[in-house]
């Protein structure tokens, strides 16, 4: 038996066991920082299988690092798990939560850690059984959506030894996600005044919310002084108890964004300044409270086309007829525009083999082409912290119906469902199937770090924390 | 024995079940709105002594009129009862809730209600053994925190039949109020935008809170255009939910203030426009939250100088030395600032007969004259709507050790003790015997009338409320 | 003969050089700083009286002061002489320029030098003839209109030394101008970036015009923050060039407003702090070009009351058919409200003895009593900084029809006129009249000078200019 | 003799004429809508060459056709020749004025007109001794550096008959200028508020200046929700007189810009409603003053790659040594990154065959393969409306140095020197030959027609001005 089919093997004999932990994590939907349950499960699975466990990484509880084997090379794959708020939902086409307000794996992320650690156990399981030299690490990664968890980890140097790093994500095709995404900060800021009787005593007060204001319209009139592609957006998080009481206490919260971290920098210290400028403009003081940053994602185009090749040699996904029904019956209850928008999308990030035709299946089973160019997409990961430091590529299964909208009560349902499993395990497949040509062919292992070498022009990661900054 | 003695006989003897009723509602605060235990005590307290009592006037389900009497004149004597959010407290000196974070008696409407229901009371009395004609009505007025009650009270025509009106505040001296206040609108602006993914699409989404920030800057802009004495203040009640996503909800709460009630609609129509053009500058749609209005108070000289009159002719208040003692050690607890600040108020409020040297018993005995000149106290109350419909005077009494903060759990403290009772009892001996004159000396009524028709000069009475705004 | 006499007669003999030299100064009119002609002529004409020349003081080339005289007392008259831009106008009831977009006097100040000049003279004769010890001084102040003039004269000390000042100014009725003006700040903020192509590369530019409107939204955010009688107003002097080139150079020019210059200088350090603010937030740099500024002017009781009476001994205005039909046909001209404006002003400024039928006559012959209490003029004049430097005390008298619009060509055709040079001639008799007193009544002048110590409480003048600030 | 060599000869011939006719509009530099010299002198050139001369067409007295011949094909030239305000500059390497702050042809204008009707004469020559059908044009467009001119010719018409129209623009290489445009509209809005003294009745006033702010404010914050692409730029031209009058009059001049006019008409759209909004805001009125607006370029592929093969047919410029030397002189004068940043713009206009060795020479001999995607210029043209009615192409040929900065005194310098006029002649000849081809290849033409129907889609011309708009 060649050794890609044993970890086929393997990995279709776990098929149960890993479909029994997704829906586990599933059942206990933790949001991001609180995710006990999920890295407990996941780090004494590993435990169990003889992987050395150091738990409580990056000043983060629930993150973990599991190492097997030793020397180089190190192959590392990274899992999520975190749930979002208001997302809970049942296995059913029609929306109908669980737990009213409760969180839910909307973003699949109970898939996602199973997916890699399913990996990482074949991996181990073949290294063994070739007497492989390496180590295999899987990275139990919490607090994906908030963006905090790998920046912390990546901090605290977790990955600074690796030789190349592996992810996936669940989604509505079969590819590899071949692109970058925009570096980010989030912080939050808080103007302190002082307080005072609106009518009786205004010009005692010292407005806070006076302050966010003014800090909102300066960066306004910053927008037309940046690049165009870089965004500024924000919310009020806290603007004042009642109109009669001059606010003592006021809070906005930004993310600044650009399409790489050097601008981000130049912007956020604009933004500073303006943040300093609404302080003077309303004689109040402020802080900053530096909530998370990242870097885009750097891609790697040997790895990602190796993952191609890989995604490829699999069999392709088979889904039942119920599943294709039950796919097709939430696809209807999709916003309007939702299918248009996620082809249009697979245009930019491919580079073909399929037409709108293909869109009568719901359940995605054909291995799409990336496009040759990177697509830079409009949003952010703290993968892109990774990929800084080691090279790295993700690919992405289908786990739910094509034009499924992120972040949806939809994702939830098929992430506990037959449908989300199937995409776990072909996601696991093809993860080990890259790491084994990683650790067992050292040229393209080679080729993928030259080309590292190249993209980041001996450039060295430093972290986008403050001193100081604690995970929250 | 003359039928004043009668009236202060009478109290003196239901002193104890005006301080049980006080202590009950202290002891069940309420805040506005939801005063049903209160409102249900007073109101069926009245009930059983023989007024007729219509309950739930003005849309408010904690809302009543209580009437005695037949025919004219027909004198009303106005209650309030509800409680402040967070003001929960013991009767100690330092800070100690009995409940954390629940409401209390910080302003000492639980004392408000049980003394014009005292006055009322001994109005009846007096009237049965008199013989005397006319109808004493006592009225139940809710939510006065928020300026809601009478507004809505007034709007439903319950004070429209009086020849005079009377109410009281406790306070930290004695004597009679005669000052205007500011007339104001309360009411929240919603701004509805589109959301959209603040990074990938920002150019889809038309931002709420976009429209919140231009408003008010507009409104910033305004303040240079109106009338100095004018105030306009807001705070930000709904600011987004996370930076990524542009805000599709956001609400801005605003006061708007004048010394006059066609100030107050002058310059609120123009802050609608501005509403309308933040509307339009960012393609958002808006409407308008009307929480309540009023209008500022009409002060009546004769009624306010009979009222001192009576004040000075009643036994002066007395204080045990554990009752000074204890006013004493909670001022140690106050702000700096407190007593010059309340002395400076005197200043301006009284024509004098005191002295700094005063200040050395914390509660205060003596009955003091008003300033000639009403002063415009820089905050509202609905008060101004009875004040705007018939002749209506107030006056203070001491319930609390001179320099207590407004709104405070030191107020709290005093107004369910010894100390609160005494002042409540000395206020309903001063309304009741107020009240005697008003019914038995038409002259004096028809002054107070002659004065009332002078001012308000023919208008009538308008609610500051628009068609269809439902209490909340 | 009585030395008031003398001084009446002396005045009345040189009536016709006076109006000559009015005349000639409004025959060339000069706006502020460029007062050469004027500041010679009055100069010269001083000097050939004998009196002791100094030219050019307070860095101001066309102002100067003139004495005569030796030792103490010290009595300073102010004279003052510039014109006012656009204000061309023949002796005419009908708008008809003499220089199309000239300056004119449409402030009087031809006549408000030479007045003030004749009284000097006229002391100087009856000081000879009565061997009076003293000094009597004449003041050449120029740049009235733009606030400069005895600002800077001030900081060069040139009013130190007197024991009081005198000054008057032209109007519409005759009395005493018993009142107070606000302090004020005049300074440009200029703004510096960085130029580019506002299409091509606007993520270069820094916008100084960013800088000009985010300090103008800071301005309007502080409006509800500071006290309500202050005043802060801007125009934009310098906006950019045209759109496609982000602006490298704006200005915003502010005048800061308050009851007193402490007042000022508080809000004054405010905006300072929001222009620092407006500068981080745009990138920019910026400095500020202080105009001028002054103090609000103390009214001094004691030589009011002497003025007013000194006023009420002579022999009252009297004008020609003639003349009363120009004044009338004037007022045809006036902006609708302007009488009733004027008249609403005379209520609060004067303590009554006349009525509305008064203003049959268009041309004001009594002297009016000054009300007890000063008024707040809601304007500015530096007049306020010799106030706070010695008792000073101002007059009015009747020098255009009554209702005359402040700065118009109405005010430029009465100037130039026959009764415009009676008013003047009636200021100068009572200026010199007033000023006799305080030279030969020490008791007066005493008491003049105790209240002055007790208004300004020992506190010395201080410059409102910044060091190193030149007039322009 | 072929064809082709009758028209190099002939414009040989006429080199002298052409230098004489643009060395006298250089003589007489006269900016846009005021060119009377230059438009007479080239329409009276085409008029006696026997072309019909119709002048002041599209409500502009300096705008004219001329023709010749008869029916189809129609082929139009364009020429321009207006100067620039302030670019006023003798023949030397030196900056110094020929009239201080005069106009210049700081854009190369008097050579672009020259150029355009030396080939419409060209052509007309060959086609009488080929005797060929068809109808030759020579647009006379005035007012191109205010984006005027071809506006109004457009909305008037006089481009609807053609086949094919062409341009130029003098420049620093050789080639096609195969690209696009932004569109634009360029309006100023008029603010009308009312007068008042700034410290006595602000409330009565209504500041226009407030209007421009608010407005200003508002176009900030649009720019987050518009397309990144879209460029909005704005200046203050009349911002208030004095602080302490609320300015009754106010105006900003903005341009909006996109890559196409219905992006440019929605976002405009947005901005009035913002100028409404903020009239709303400030209680002010405003009006539009449209002063124009134009579409993007719509290339031609067909005639641009037709172009570039005619101009390769060309004899290659030549320079004398004294010209490079004037040349390399003249290139030390340019602001650092000039050469670096021209080279950066031809690695993305072009498509490839030189090296930066080439810039050893500053002036270009060599013609330069245009791109094959089309580059958007950052700027406008109303070139773009020209070729949204008929396919067209436009050249360049080198005038000036290499890296010379846009409208400068360098330009103004080489504009009226040998240097400019080589340029020029070599643009006449490659007009002609390309024109020729139009003239005679129906094929050729009929191509350029499907490929412009194909990129409209069938969409017709709109003018961009409002009904009314009159130039200016």
């Amino acid at each position: 038996m060649r050794v890609e089919e044993h970890i086929q093997q393997y990995l279709d004999q776990e098929d149960e066991k890993m479909a029994y932990l997704a829906k586990a994590i599933w059942d206990h939907p933790e949001i991001a920082l609180q995710e006990t349950f999920a890295a407990n499960l996941l780090a004494d699975e590993m435990a169990q299988a003889g992987f050395t466990v150091e738990r409580g990484v990056g000043q983060l509880p629930t993150a973990f690092v599991a190492s097997w084997g030793s020397g180089k090379p190190i192959i590392g794959i990274l899992g999520e798990y975190d749930a979002l708020p208001g997302l809970s939902q049942q296995i059913t086409t029609e929306i109908a939560a669980i737990q009213q307000g409760g969180p839910g794996h909307g973003c699949g992320h109970n898939l996602f850690g199973v997916a890699s650690l399913g990996a990482a156990l074949a991996l181990k399981e073949v290294m063994i059984a070739q007497n492989l030299p390496g180590t295999i690490r899987f990275y139990g990664c919490p607090a994906e959506e908030t963006l905090v968890g790998k920046t912390f980890m990546a901090q605290a140097g977790v990955f600074d030894d690796l030789d190349a790093a592996l992810a996936w994500h669940p989604g509505d095709t079969n590819g590899v996600w071949y692109g970058s995404s925009l570096a980010m900060n989030s912080f939050k800021v808080n103007f302190y005044g002082v307080a005072a009787h609106g009518a009786a005593a205004p010009h005692l007060g010292r407005s806070a919310l006076d302050g966010c204001m003014l800090m909102d319209v300066g960066v306004n009139y910053l927008r037309e002084h940046i690049i165009q592609e870089a965004r500024i957006h924000s919310v009020i998080t806290s603007g004042g108890q009642a109109p009669n009481v001059v606010p003592a206490f006021a809070q906005i919260w930004y993310f600044v964004r650009a399409p790489n971290r050097a601008q981000v920098e130049e912007i956020y210290a604009r933004v500073l300044d303006i943040a300093k400028g609404a302080a003077l403009m309303s004689g109040t003081t402020y802080d900053i409270d530096f909530v998370t940053g990242c870097y885009e994602v750097l891609p790697n185009r040997v790895i990602s086309d190796l993952m191609y090749e890989k995604m490829q040699s699999l069999s392709p996904l088979t889904f039942t007829a119920q599943e294709i029904a039950f796919a097709s019956q939430l696809q209807k209850s999709f916003p309007a525009g939702s299918l248009e928008y996620s082809y249009a999308l697979l245009e930019k990030s491919t580079s073909g083999g399929y037409s709108k035709a293909d869109l009568a299946n719901p359940l995605w089973r054909q291995v799409l082409p990336h496009a040759p160019t990177p697509l830079v997409m409009p949003g952010s990961t703290e993968v892109g912290d990774v990929s800084q430091i080691t090279p790295t590529a993700q690919l992405t299964t289908c786990c739910w119906p094509f034009g499924t909208p992120a972040h949806s009560w939809q994702i939830t349902a098929c992430s506990g469902s037959a449908i989300g499993f199937k995409g776990m395990l072909f996601a696991a497949k093809a993860l080990a199937l890259t790491a084994l040509d990683l650790m067992t062919k050292p040229e393209v292992l080679r080729a993928a770090q030259a080309e590292f070498a190249t993209s980041t022009a001996g450039r060295k990661y430093l972290s986008p924390l403050p001193a100081g900054t604690v995970p929250h």
